[in-house]
């Protein structure tokens, strides 16, 4: 409903929503703690039952839509925001990031040109600096370098442009002007992110050109394994052009050996792009900088302070050595978007550097959230979420009725029943409806295995005890192992 | 700097600093009208020379921070929220857009499945089935028929997507598996979007297998030509197989036949994609509806919210009348992704409707938009723009110095000075280095021609009194006809 005869929401309004808004979330915290149940209950089609069929014909009051999110919508989410959230990776935001958001939606400019926003550009770029340094990653990735960093909406997309950037570079920068082609090969390991065997879908190399690298007892990739594939693959004719190493991968936070997988793309000139998504935050603390040993092989990386960073989502921090490989394979100039700026070369223009051509002000969240912290608060709470894990594993180990699946050096834990893979599968389900707490699994060399991450903004010591009591608890329950 | 000792931002805190920043974008309204340049006067690396070189270790308050956006973020912003924002195209924004910004970012959800989130998923899907009937678009594009909508981040992922999709129908579902192979060819205007070469390049097409078809006087798309380009292609014993036609192209409005183009792609078994990113919003309209002519042709469609219906940057609102076609080129789903409700197959998971895995929950700003305007709300304002385009097209007209350089139905007006050029160059930039508006050029015919697009959430009709007064008393002034 509108207050004004132009049908726009006036100041006044807004300032009172805004803060009703306000003060709704912080409720929300207080809720995620003490009632509402992690993973949503809902079933298919529940929430859509709620909505009117028709599209409203006048508008309606922000209470009206404040009490339908209440009533309708906050029943249909799973809570990602929960500190009993264990699942998938984190996803975690925190309210100094919350705030740059607000005022990237209000400022509302577009980062695609360096000249349509300049601040959103050079702020991007400055930040991003920032984090070269945070994460003592390899000077190259500078943008004072031949380097720089981008965001992105996720790594997915950091995965595409890397693998972009590659195939024009292995092409005689042909592929995007003629076609793909045949014969290009690419590698990551079995237990890489689905998004490089997707990425390799849409740039036109083929799924099933992507070769997928055995592991070790680790489960990380086994640099004898690429080595072997990559010269059969030479032996018959084939291209092989980009190496997708993982730190950290999203089943078992296995870290593929960057210095020798480095060593034989740098000796066969491949592309080595390295996706750290989640781990990558934890460079932040020295004592957590052996994940990226051998990064300096890199010729991109990326990772997601939207997982791990307290930077709400889409937030993903993409590096390249060489920045006009990645122009290369990225850049077009209409004339509508032609201006003195760019063609004096003296500006980054992001657009280049992504897919979409638009850009909201990411970087706001990104720099409220280093400097509402400082690098101090960041490794205080990397550290917490670490030893809590660590914690949880301890307890793992010590209890005969469970087993690591995974070595879990850092903060996500991989267990099982030692019962087998329907007792595994049905505890979870157990925990899971409990709405208690929300966990994930994966399949670890045949064992259906739990995967418990600690990661979320508020996640403390009596959250992860909590979740250990339950997991017990539903252990010895008998009849929550009933297997349907 | 932290008001805890755990480093975090209190409830008390984050509260106060809200009702700032709400404050503070109040505020930027006030300046934007009142003081703030259009287009930003930065130079190349002035906003990064005020920004300390190391990053922070220790956490600083939220009012530095603020401070710091006022001292050294604000002068480096070009202002696309102005009112005097006559540039590119709008990117609008208004108060319940950024009210729902701020509860999604507070929510911090993942809707990547239906599982992770089922409200972020229903309501998008709900939302785009409501937009189905505001804009009078085709059933089949609802999620109740055999089609679908989803919410990407901009046009040029949806035309990437629409692409991926007819690549694999042409190709019968083998080029995301095996690669894309040769011969595929793609057909747009040479007045398409800069977005559809980008994609043919992405997808592995190739950039010159984009066909860019001649336009007739109105810079619409020629069928003829068109049809004897396919037919040709066919003979030269190449693979047609995709057209992008534009309902409103970025240079111009030009709006292409859909009906014939829709004929023949019909007739020739091509996928029509239909980019309709900024004039789509009209059709909320029924006087303007007249633009979508022919859609029920189309394969898929987009428009943006974000462009011209007062939803934030990043909401573009893609359509396929065949959604198992677009899950066909996007679908993964490895191990950890599994769960009992996509195996079901009674729910979306928007993960294989896009590029990326993760996505927020941007449904709930269109959402809040919607219901705030109302129907009635939107046609007020969208009929309000474009009754402003059209005074100021007739002041053109009436104007013997300039001319239209395009048919300007609806919100953009394309015009010139008649003593050519560098005459319209240089009013341009004289206008533009004011600060008191800000527009951008095409070329039209080798003209050098000026835009003029009225959509910003604020243009009233004294802002295009302005920009006329502005624009004759610069064309009046020999000085700011001095070419450099």
């Amino acid at each position: 409903m509108t207050d004004n005869p132009d049908f726009h929401m006036s100041e006044e309004v807004f300032r009172q929503s805004a803060i009703e808004a306000v003060d709704w979330l912080i409720r929300y915290q207080d809720q995620l703690v003490k009632e509402l149940p992690v993973l949503s209950r809902s079933t298919p089609g529940s929430i859509r039952d709620k909505l009117p069929l028709e599209p409203p014909g006048k508008g309606e009051s922000f209470d009206q839509i404040l009490r339908d999110v209440d009533e309708i919508i906050l029943p249909g989410l799973t809570h990602w925001q929960s500190p009993d959230f264990f699942a998938f990776f984190p996803a975690n935001s925190s309210y100094p990031a919350i705030l740059g958001e607000l005022l990237a939606a209000g400022l509302g400019v577009q980062g695609m040109l360096w000249a349509t926003s300049p601040a959103c550009t050079e702020l991007e770029t400055h930040v991003l600096d920032w984090l070269v340094d945070m994460l003592a990653l390899p000077e190259a990735f500078k943008s004072t370098q031949a380097g720089g960093g981008v965001i992105q909406d996720s790594a997915s997309s950091a995965t595409l442009c890397a693998l972009l950037a590659a195939r024009e570079r292995a092409t005689g920068n042909r592929s995007n002007q003629s076609g793909v082609g045949e014969g290009l090969i690419a590698y990551a390991s079995s237990q890489a992110h689905s998004s490089v065997e997707k990425a390799a879908g849409i740039a036109g190399i083929g799924r099933e050109n992507l070769r997928l690298i055995a592991v070790n007892d680790d489960f990380a990739m086994s640099p004898a394994d690429l080595a072997a594939q990559i010269a059969q693959d030479r032996q018959a004719g084939l291209h092989p052009f980009f190496v997708c190493a993982t730190v950290g991968t999203t089943s078992s936070y296995a870290f593929d050996p960057l210095t020798e997988i480095g060593e034989i793309c740098r000796a066969q000139g491949l592309w080595m792009h390295v996706d750290a998504a989640m781990a990558g935050t934890a460079a932040v603390c020295p004592e957590f900088r052996f994940i990226h040993q051998g990064i300096e092989y890199a010729d991109s990386y990326c990772f997601n302070p939207h997982k791990w960073m307290f930077t709400n989502f889409d937030c993903d921090c993409f590096y390249v050595a060489d920045r006009a490989s990645l122009i290369r394979a990225l850049s077009i100039l209409p004339e509508y978007l032609r201006n003195k700026a760019t063609e004096s070369g003296a500006v980054i223009d992001y657009r280049d550097w992504q897919v979409p051509l638009g850009r909201r002000f990411r970087a706001l969240k990104l720099w409220f959230v280093i400097r509402h912290y400082g690098i101090e608060g960041l490794r205080f709470h990397i550290r917490r979420h670490v030893e809590l894990a660590q914690m949880f594993r301890s307890w793992v180990e010590d209890d005969d009725r469970f087993e690591l699946t995974a070595p879990s050096p850092l903060n996500l834990v991989c267990f099982h029943h030692t019962s087998g893979n329907d007792v595994s599968r049905a505890l979870l389900e157990r925990l899971n409806e409990s709405g208690k707490l929300y966990m994930t699994h994966t399949m670890l060399d045949g064992q259906y295995s739990l995967r418990f991450c600690v990661g979320q903004t508020h996640t403390e010591k009596a959250h992860v005890e909590n979740a250990w009591r339950l997991i017990q608890a539903f252990s010895d329950d008998p009849e929550s192992f009933r297997v349907d």
